[in-house]
């Protein structure tokens, strides 16, 4: 059974306890307060030099990194990763543009107004920051005006992948009123089957996120 | 016959130039000048909204976009993106590490050095970006320090994707020497059968990147 290493209220880590939900695979979650240096340790630069969740480890010891490399691993020879060789990469290309375009700004924006202080410098980043995931989630729109999932020609892993920041998406300031077809994508996630969300933010982050910026 | 939309001296649009020279396959090359605003045109943004390169066109009109996942596409079935379905995912993790770890600060420190002007406020972010930029160089060195390639038992799409902004990383400003493993790897990937490196950036973007910062 593999190991799941991951901070519950991050969305990278989540992509994993959702697909292996949805997939019916029994795993081990190890929570890792990435937010809290837990990341850092000796021991667990050991495992992950890059420092940081998610990471899944075999019963043999042998470890893996990055939330969508993962998600492609455990989606191998499922209908979550289907289709042919174009297909399969065009999923790929939506899990890059995700990684690139969309999580160092929905998520980010979301981490600052929930997870610094309220005094944070870091805090000035955030118009730029609401920017930018603007223009990702417009490319998004556009796409599901068109298209009812990311993976081709149902649910799959590069659903999973944009899934995760774009449902939270209003706790990093972002209100998702000017993209309809991504407020009826979401619902169509959350229904389906095997679905688990998010756990609520932890009560401190939960009343940084309820302020204004 | 695929055509390829690409500024030459983009790591990531060359990383499908070295690639295809290597695999032996034929292509065109339509040069899109994307510091000069040509991705950004209504004809360009029809084809990718996300208004970046690489991107390839088949005969057929399709598309695809974002550069390792072109790579995966173009390697399919050949030994540059070989293994088992864990091998061929880490060497997925080692791609998302390139995007999100090495390229967001090695790629654009390189870029602000170079095309952008000598008195613009983007300067001002060099330091952090030559930070983040030796983490990443930092993790690549010591994983060639156990492994001589990204991709495996062989030289592959994962260390194309890394190569390609590590090979001018100097350009960045990021002095390669405390990397002896990387600099050893960078002169094994120059070895390799039917290697094209990057053209030199343009006589202007040279100059800049020729002054201290």
């Amino acid at each position: 059974m593999i190991t799941v290493y991951g901070y519950s209220n991050s969305g990278n880590c989540h992509k994993l306890r959702l697909l292996l939900t949805q997939l019916g695979r029994e795993f081990n979650w190890v929570e890792v307060d990435s937010t809290g240096g837990q990341t850092r340790t000796a021991e667990y630069l050991a495992k992950n030099p890059n420092g940081k969740v998610p990471m899944i480890e075999a019963d043999d010891g042998r470890i893996m990194t990055e939330s969508n490399a993962i998600l492609c691993w455990l989606a191998e020879g499922t209908a979550f990763w289907a289709g042919d060789a174009w297909q399969r990469a065009q999923v790929l290309s939506w899990m890059f543009f995700e990684q690139y375009s969309h999580e160092p700004f929905v998520a980010v924006a979301r981490f600052i107004r929930g997870w610094t202080p309220l005094g944070s410098p870091r805090r000035a980043d955030l118009p730029k920051l609401q920017e930018r995931g603007h223009q990702a989630l417009a490319v998004m729109e556009q796409h599901l005006k068109q298209h009812p999932w990311f993976s081709g020609e149902a649910y799959g892993i590069a659903d999973i992948a944009l899934f995760a920041y774009t449902d939270v998406a209003d706790e990093g300031g972002f209100d998702l009123a000017p993209y309809p077809a991504i407020r009826d994508w979401l619902q169509r996630v959350h229904k389906t089957p095997g679905f688990v969300a998010m756990p609520p933010p932890p009560v401190e982050a939960a009343s940084r996120i309820a302020l204004p910026d």
